[in-house]
């Protein structure tokens, strides 16, 4: 590793970066504090929204236990799988698991699904300060409850470019009374089944679908939520002191909806995105997509007398799901003082021109790590809705993703042939396309290939959305990568042409591994390719990806060593593996 | 396997049959007819009785194909798992599976679950004719509908002991709405959530929820069910000629439901259980438990201008589903013409003195193989209802099963430490135990022990029932021994004590590899540990199965070869096996 890092003499700062990285690493195996949980993961009962479902649970908690560490700690997770005939994994989402990608949590990718009744130990290194969360990655077992908090304060010694007086996290997410099996069957099915729009939003796995906190306010019958008791869906007030500062922690979990999330009276400043500082900006209200993680600082200057809304609302979509509310209690004043006006009303879903508002704030704070000036590579991903035998699928450049039953990072180091699709998808799409109409050709092909990139390659990405089969319609949908950050050099409405790339941000493009597409736009991002291991790059949107939204990247995988073979103990590397038993 | 049958000389008989299997699985290997099937294993959404359901089907069919063979030969299934999370495997009730106990398709038994995404080739020789059937051994995954028929004729040149002009199959199970997932949830919840009665029961996969077939004669206003339809639901009508005899195959794999079966206005002749033939006798209706099978012999000599009921309907609980209902169809009459009287009435659900008169009669057909007249070794099963840790579980002396990671078959052939408990589970129960009360002592554990058996050693069972945790409650309870055919002995109310053996029938026990323990009463069996192997033997209910109530037994695993890699690739034998890999 040394050796690698100091070979080199291009790209000097992620050079710098990947070997800081990797030197934190490996010393930290000795010296670093090692964070040690023992979990089991289990279906329960469970009445997130009032109402009983079945949940995924993770040692009789949902959402499940918050990790809190100190950057420059190991993370050392032995995750049992207690369910009855599942397979499982979890993946940590933000920490990009420099040196140990087998630990990414990804099935199919990184590892073979967790078989029940064994025990899979996750080990690695949370590098830089943040706020992440954890989740399922398998079928759709994240939207069945299989998630939680992550957070990285920094390593002792360190400050934050801010301060605040304390912190709340919300853990947002949406909630459907339908089983995700039940999800899963309808998604492959002739004819396709859509989920529909969720029952309820939760946050910190808390809603109300029977009841309304805001009933006071409401013209329909609804009844009034208890504030103060102790059930399961019990609002999460957030009790506060006057004239203080306070840090949320916000990230989506959602397997649908994109959020507006606002305070009652109260600015939000915006300072942190996806584990990276971003420069400080306030605003009234603000989107989450699915995937994304935010710091916002509050002031409690207002009135202390009085209480004041913490709500959530869907956008992006027409929306059929109420909103999502506790309170912002301050304090002696009672926890189930209503506060004396009504819930904040939600921009309009769909004024997208407020979402790019909003989106287009975010940028790096100064003295962030800047983008490479130029690409090695520019790869274009045209996102489509499409038909594949009949079956409805979400396609990249007109390949729906289907995951293999061998692990991408096995199957890659051992150089096995078959256990993928050998041929490279393509790395355009038809400069002719009118992404403003439905596909001519609405067919499309499943596909398992892998975009392969040079070590420390600089990649730029250019996501373009497109309408679906349905006339005039476009989707938002927010871009997860695993295993880096990437920089957002810009967005754009249309059609993504050349000309383009002289509008990119190189100055102080944000740091960010999720970003949006809006619907009928593009969204260019830069990131280097600095991190031996196997990377899935999908919509966050919990059907989409189950419907193929999605790609695999791949970088130095020759490097990788030390894979655990319990991680790969499925498909054809367990079998080459075994195949050298003799008993 | 040669040198094993003819250098032994101590029960002839068995050394005699165990060579004649062996010696046709060997000669069938090379001679015998391959029946192969591609079977994709996936859920998907169904109407078994008008209500639709998420139901696991195989190859897009519910019930799953059947599978037809003659004596001799054998099958090839080539199982793909298409579940999104699940594993899978399919057991083949009834087959012995000599030479190949890795086929057994029991999951941490004979093999590990099949990984989504993955193949399973089950390849046995099919050794003797008769009525069997498949279904998933799993979590609860037969109750959710994987299960199909498997019949096999006997050998060409061959004859059955009867004759007959034509057949039918019926499959029956029962059906709930809630799925196995949720029922899984509640059986290992506290406080215990049981699945309660069916919703409705099957033939042939189809049942009616929201009709009734017999509407017509009911007092309630549930509307007349089509006879004649297309839907999933439709009723599966026999259609037979006047004057002619037709054989009944008869199977259920009913989760719960004890059965009684009733054609109206015919007797029906038993002439075969459990893939052996049985001396003749008629019946006006039958019981049949979870996990039976029976061939019967009707006569349509009934006036032919009617139709007539075949009818289903719950014993042994009290019945809160509607009987399941078909038609005999005297042709050329129409399908949808209804009998003239309404369906049989079953006999009282808790008459057992009607159950035991049927079960007694069921007596091996002369020239059948005789038990040996000692055996080698005697155990005792008493089986409990108790608390484990404040669950609700059934216990064999004592002990819950819980299954281990590690299939048995490697664990046990490798010689691993660990894998299971090593502590023989007890071969008998307290002398002074009630078996007329609940237990004083609720309390109970969970075990993965094994009972090893000698090999060719003759084993005797004496299953003893007892009252439930409620007062005055004792249920029935089908217990199905993997592997093997046993004898039963006979059965006797309240407790075994030793005198009872001189009653023992020793002179034409019927083969079985079901036996039923009536409430209150015992069952003792006896068989030859002959088989190679490892295999369950356990109560057939679903539910019961899934809360502990079971047992593994061993014999022989020494000389077990080849078991497929595949077969083990999970737990501490996948481990095992690859921690030989050096890439």
């Amino acid at each position: 590793m040394e050796l690698l890092c100091c070979s080199r003499s291009i790209r000097p700062l992620f050079i710098i970066l990947f070997c800081f990285s990797s030197a934190l690493l490996q010393s930290s195996l000795v010296a670093a504090k090692a964070r040690h949980f023992k979990w089991d993961v289990e279906y329960m009962f469970w009445s997130p929204d009032c109402k009983e479902s079945v949940v995924m649970g993770i040692n009789g908690q949902f959402p499940g236990p918050t990790i809190r560490a100190k950057a420059g700690d190991i993370i050392v997770v032995e995750l049992t799988n207690k369910l009855p005939t599942e397979g499982v994994v979890i993946h940590w989402h933000g920490i990009r698991q420099f040196g140990t990608p087998w630990a990414d949590g990804t099935a199919a990718i990184s590892q073979c699904a967790i078989n029940p009744g064994e025990t899979f130990v996750y080990r690695f290194m949370v590098d830089k300060p943040g706020t992440y969360f954890y989740h399922g990655h398998y079928g759709m077992q994240r939207s069945a409850g299989l998630y939680g908090s992550l957070i990285v304060d920094v390593a002792d010694g360190q400050k934050e470019p801010f301060h605040y007086d304390g912190e709340f996290s919300l853990l947002l997410s949406d909630w459907w009374h339908q089983s995700i099996h039940e999800q899963e069957v309808g998604l492959s099915s002739i004819p396709f089944r859509w989920i529909g729009e969720p029952q309820s939003l939760l946050i910190n796995g808390r809603g109300q679908y029977n009841c309304s906190v805001a009933a006071h306010y409401s013209s329909s019958t609804s009844t009034q939520c208890d504030l103060e008791g102790k059930r399961q869906c019990t609002p999460d007030v957030l009790h506060v002191r006057p004239n203080k500062t306070y840090r949320l922690r916000i990230a989506s979990t959602t397997a649908l909806s994109s959020l507006s999330l606002a305070i009652g009276n109260h600015k939000m400043v915006v300072v942190e995105a996806d584990g990276n500082y971003v420069q400080p900006f306030a605003v009234d209200d603000m989107d989450i997509y699915s995937g994304e993680s935010y710091s916002v600082l509050i002031t409690t200057d207002q009135n202390p007398s009085s209480n004041y809304w913490v709500s959530v609302s869907v956008r992006g979509r027409l929306p059929k799901t109420p909103q999502g509310l506790t309170l912002l209690n301050y304090l002696p004043n009672s926890a189930s003082k209503l506060p004396t006006s009504p819930p904040p009303v939600a921009p309009l879903w769909n004024d997208y021109d407020h979402s790019k508002s909003f989106t287009y704030k975010i940028l790096a704070l100064q003295g962030s790590p800047k983008p490479p000036t130029s690409p090695t590579r520019r790869i274009y991903f045209l996102n489509t809705q499409n038909k594949v035998n009949g079956y409805t699928k979400w396609s990249i450049n007109n390949v729906s993703l289907s995951l293999p039953a061998t692990p991408y990072l096995g199957s890659i180091k051992f150089g096995m042939k078959g256990a993928f699709n050998s041929q490279v998808p393509p790395e355009k799409f038809s400069e002719s396309y009118d992404v403003m109409r439905p596909p001519t050709n609405p067919n499309s092909t499943t596909g398992s290939g892998v975009y392969m990139f040079a070590m420390n390659s600089v990649v730029d990405v250019i996501l373009q959305n497109a309408n679906i089969l349905t006339v005039n319609v476009s989707e938002i949908h927010p871009w997860h990568l695993h295993g880096h950050d990437f920089w957002v050099l810009g967005y754009g409405d249309g059609k993504f042409t050349e000309k383009d790339v002289s509008k990119f941000n190189l100055k102080n493009p944000p740091l960010r591994n999720t970003a949006v597409i809006f619907p009928y736009g593009w969204t260019a991002l830069r990131f280097v390719a600095d991190n031996p291991g196997v990377w899935a790059f999908h919509c966050h949107i919990e059907p989409h990806l189950h419907m193929g939204m999605g790609v695999i990247f791949a970088e130095g995988v020759e490097r990788v060593r030390k894979i655990p073979n319990e991680a790969l103990a499925c498909g054809l590397t367990g079998k080459l593996m075994m195949n050298n038993y003799r008993p």
